[in-house]
């Protein structure tokens, strides 16, 4: 174990040169970029053999702390590799070389006046330090993105899965020292998880914070740095049954949105129904997870309108509370208004959706509810940047500030303002005799 | 005085009451918002006598503030309202009323599957919280702004102001209440210094912080608040006089982005100059500056190669200093390479320009320098969201996520995702027998 201040100085150290490396990513085409990122699916692939012997390493180091049931079964699978999955990764990385370029796009034009025109143009944000847990995939899809996007990149990763993660990086670094103009600092590892807080501070230098790992790690994270994070802490969804609902439609939503996936952030957590329908809805809703074996939980109409079903009671902590298990809280409100209020007050945010007929109804509830996805009539399961057409997925983000909902590579850019002119000043637009701009839209 | 508690009490208050109101705002079409907008100009002009009377009380009470040197000039001139100044800020209402909608912009629509469409709207950001210092015609700006993008928004204003900040708001709330789906509570005022540090602390409830003032405030409040800050602390521009430059045309836009306003956050602070033409460049720009009174501090180069005029000498300090004065600091390069490496090191990624006839090494220097706006032959002092087109300004960010540089009324809204469907779940596109998404651009 290292001494904490070399820790920090050790985080300092890269952190810094990432920042460098970022300065020479900025002017790094689309083709160079892409060019690099096929140069690390070829050492990946050519590495096979010495990636998983390394990752068979961390498998043995973990499996102990499985049996003493230190380590969760879930982490171990997530931390394992094999000739599969590591082609997968190699394919991960040649499907992120032919997204289209984030770069360069040229977002608005305009002609301030006779030759001088302005243009709003994307570029890299920096530098991006991405802090997740065991699954060594991440390695390669993050840096894959983060080249692609034109920033540096520090992970840190768990120490489950140092010894993959070290040979990941080893191969990264080994496919950016081919290419001259773009330092291998690009891609860099801290591995410590003493070595997060010093990363945290490092505001100067890492420019977004990406963690993707449990919510308690996103809420630690976002608490403890004064670096824009993107991610979200929790998703509680929901679902509302409208008086006007196609009860069949929401059977099937409601089961889907609770059980296709329980532990993703983007299933459902609570229920609310209409008072008009929900008799009928429950009767039609609630068997059907019954026999998946779904632990109900409702408010005290819910209990009392399904006498005949096993139902706990729900209250105030089930309304806060994102299960990611096979539970579900019901409650029954009396409008339209009612379940908007209850979502804005107890939701993360994150994905709602309604289930009614009415359109009327269905645009106020997408209006009122201050949620990144707000879904009409289908399963709050899609909120996923594959399903969105994104082609990747940085992550998903309930900030209302840079990107929100599910954020593809425009996630990890900016955009600057350049202006084209051909000595203008000033004072020519200003005072008694100023001349106007044109502010023509080109 | 109030007690800090009670203090504290009220700003959570006014903080819950600002985020239930925008909660109605959200709902708020265009003409509503409009129309409140313009009932505001009539409750100004109607409450004319009233606002100046509370001024002049305003100016009563700074006056020996001034004479005894505890109130800036400059900012005693801030406050003064008079019936032209007035008349302004209530056309700029007016003016706000007439600019585009920001809200319900589908800014990209997706169809996913036949019957489910994915749109992605602009919405509003929620509650802005602004501080600034004494000029009461921000209260009526920034309302106007606040309403026309659907935000709450809670008021800091300086105590200098009060009295005038509080008839303003007054009239502001008279013209809500004529709108009773719309919570008068969607702006408020807070005046003790005190509240700053509660308002900041409210991350629950205020989604975004614009300070309006010093760099001391700004930097205050970044250092102070996890909520999102739109902003910035300094602006150290500079101007590159690449060894092909015009350097006549360099003469006048340095003589432009130094002197049309000293105090500017987009003036110019440091110039850079390439060695091979540096003696050329020093000899015709610095003249002009020299007859205006420039003060002129150079490096060691610099002061040899103008033996003649009077040049102070520049050090480490200048390089990261924002003068906002009649100050100029001068560094000779050797290389276009070095210009942007010092830019990138001591500059804040404000506004910085080239001067040179040759495009190739131009564009080199907008896509190398890391900064909100990347100038080629045009003066730093363009940065603006008037001289951009925006019609408004909020404010100047070298923040890169969200908003960069001159932001208009753009910066205060956020995006959502609409998906319209027909009862589709996700278990219909995973495992084996997967359906495929069109994933077709609409």
């Amino acid at each position: 174990m290292t001494r904490p201040n070399m820790i920090n100085e050790e985080v300092y150290i890269i952190a810094k040169a990432a920042k460098a490396a970022s300065r020479r990513l900025l002017v790094a085409n689309g083709e160079l970029r892409n060019q690099i990122l096929l140069k690390i699916a070829t050492e990946l692939e050519e590495r096979q053999d010495e990636i998983l012997a390394a990752n068979l390493e961390d498998q043995k180091n973990a499996l102990p702390l499985v049996n003493n049931g230190q380590m969760a079964k879930s982490l171990f699978d997530r931390l394992k590799l094999d000739k599969i999955k590591l082609k997968t990764m190699i394919e991960g990385v040649r499907t992120v070389a032919d997204l289209e370029d984030p770069l360069g796009k040229i977002l608005s034009k305009t002609l301030l006046d006779d030759g001088l025109e302005l243009q709003k143009v994307s570029c890299p944000l920096g530098v991006l330090a991405v802090i997740f847990e065991s699954r060594p995939d991440a390695v390669t899809q993050i840096s894959a993105l983060a080249i692609k996007s034109g920033n540096a990149v520090i992970l840190k990763g768990g120490r489950e899965a140092l010894n993959s993660n070290l040979v990941l990086v080893k191969a990264i670094k080994s496919a950016l020292s081919h290419f001259p103009e773009i330092p291998t600092d690009s891609v860099s590892l801290v591995a410590e998880r003493e070595q997060i807080n010093a990363l945290l501070s490092l505001d100067s230098y890492v420019d977004l914070v990406i963690p993707r790992g449990s919510n308690e790690l996103v809420r630690y994270i976002q608490a403890h740095t004064r670096i824009p994070v993107l991610g979200h802490a929790e998703g509680i969804c929901h679902i509302y049954v409208d008086k006007s609902a196609n009860l069949e439609m929401a059977k099937e939503i409601v089961y889907d949105a609770k059980l296709q996936y329980t532990a993703a952030c983007n299933s459902l957590e609570t229920l609310l129904i209409h008072k008009d329908i929900a008799k009928e809805a429950l009767e039609k809703i609630l068997g059907k997870l019954q026999s998946a074996g779904v632990e109900l939980r409702g408010c005290y109409l819910t209990k009392s309108l399904s006498a005949n079903i096993n139902i706990k009671s729900a209250g105030l902590e089930d309304w806060k509370t994102e299960y990611c298990a096979p539970i579900l809280s019901i409650k029954i409100v009396d409008s339209l208004d009612e379940a908007i209020e209850h979502i804005n007050t107890y939701g993360s945010g994150h994905t709602d959706s309604i289930i009614t007929e009415d359109r009327v109804r269905a645009e106020i509830f997408l209006n009122s509810i201050d949620g990144a996805g707000v879904y009409h009539n289908a399963s709050t399961r899609f909120a996923d940047g594959f399903r969105y057409g994104f082609g990747a997925e940085v992550g998903i983000s309930t900030s209302k500030l840079h990107a929100r909902g599910p954020v593809g590579l425009d996630g990890l850019v900016s955009y600057k303002y350049k202006l084209y002119g051909s000595g203008q000043v000033v004072a020519t637009y200003s005072g008694a005799n100023a001349k106007s701009f044109m502010h023509k839209k080109l």
